[in-house]
């Protein structure tokens, strides 16, 4: 997918708002516990009832590779059920991937050929070689951890590099690399004032924002210091979505949630 | 397993090799192709051959995962295998995961519980709460990246923060964690002095160190530098091992480079 057909869709759903299907067993209703295949019958259900309100649906691989095979076969039909029934949305694997060259090669095909993702999450500690392979995918996206949302994010990404924080290096150094058009970067919605900071080193560039809602973050925060004129941002809500309700109608509670930051996202962007 | 177990294995067989299983179908012999699973038939054909040389096998699950369901049935057919047969033998799942809390937790599941791996490589970048969720298991060992073997380690890890490089912090913070003396640490052979410096932040913890070889590290320098009154050191050596012949001879071949190898460290311990 091109980043303008991303706008387009943004513009057209009145949201920017990404679902992060993050399925965990102990969490998702009990009855479904029965079918074949929870996972992928959860993810099913959530996509039905949500894909009007979305432009984006993030799996976080961990969720999935926690139950080997049947958690990857899980993870494939949720990606093929997507590009079939709903191709115009965006898909992200939240994989936090990152190796030397040619090792991040492999994870490249496995994310944006083997499973047709539209993007991936890449750790950036391993700098430009780590990174440039999965540059290299035509209309393909990488999303690099630049300041993230949890606690953590304080013992080195923020810590000064020559007057300018690690995370800020982190944006500054990518903009050098290899086809970094491709690029967008992860930025928590916990620290909403930073983004203003942000916006002036990637100012076109999309930021995928964790954090709002269950982690503390505030959407009109977040829009006030980092959108920019093509909105340029993906909320993404996770747990705060997804199990609303454990009972027969997690699916409808999903979308009045969803709804919810949708209403919200429409009357900031009009 | 513990570290003094580890510890028992690299006396007893005189050698702390580790062989990296990076499989690429595009470059094992041509007659395996032919077989139902080409990656496990290599990969047992190479453990068949050389377990009896080194301490430690290192699949990096990126060479699994860019062949989907397949590639991941063949990562759990490999460790299984090793499992069951060389019990004795220190697993590393090269993965290089790392993410929030309770994601992190997820990932520690996939490695330390359904593929039962001893140990996996992790991303620093999120720092404490991406790390100590690893670190709870008991006799799993978390391998975190410090100062890589690729060109990319320059930019980021050796920047200057208070008089003390990045990946120096890494390895000072890392310390402070709760369980931390179950980490052990990523130290690039292609930077053998760093390791002096390294040893006085680290005096007593393992190093897993990539890039002997095909990468251009110095064995010999490694040791002068690294190597601690415990050894303290597992050398990983991939494709200078594995793909030594890609004829029917590649067990043989694989099997004489490891050799060459052992004979070299069997020299250094004694």
């Amino acid at each position: 997918m091109t980043t303008n057909q991303l706008i387009e869709q943004i513009q057209k759903k009145q949201s920017f708002l990404c679902i992060g299907l993050d399925v965990d067993l102990n969490k998702i209703p009990k009855h479904l516990l029965k079918e074949d295949d929870p996972i992928f019958a959860f993810n099913k259900a959530i996509i039905d009832a949500t894909h009007h309100l979305c432009v984006a649906y993030k799996p976080n691989t961990a969720f999935y590779e926690a139950y080997g095979i049947k958690g990857w076969k899980a993870l494939e039909k949720t990606i093929n059920y997507l590009n079939k029934n709903h191709p115009e949305i965006f898909t992200i694997a939240d994989a936090k991937r990152g190796d030397i060259g040619n090792t991040s090669t492999m994870y490249a095909k496995a994310f944006f050929e083997d499973l047709s993702f539209d993007s991936v999450t890449v750790a950036p500690y391993m700098g430009k070689d780590s990174v440039e392979p999965f540059l290299a995918f035509k209309n393909k996206h990488t999303i690099l951890l630049a300041l993230t949302s949890n606690a953590g994010a304080f013992d080195f990404q923020t810590k000064m590099v020559n007057d300018m924080e690690v995370y800020k290096q982190v944006l500054e150094t990518s903009k050098t690399w290899q086809n970094s058009e491709n690029l967008m970067y992860v930025v928590g919605a916990t620290k909403a004032e930073y983004l203003a900071d942000i916006r002036k080193i990637v100012p076109d560039s999309f930021l995928l924002v964790p954090g709002v809602g269950a982690q503390g973050g505030n959407l009109q925060d977040v829009c006030k210091y980092g959108m920019n004129d093509s909105v340029g941002l993906l909320i993404n809500s996770s747990r705060g979505i997804i199990y609303a309700s454990n009972d027969q109608d997690f699916a409808e509670a999903a979308a009045k949630k969803a709804e919810d930051l949708q209403l919200q996202m429409k009357q900031i962007i009009s």
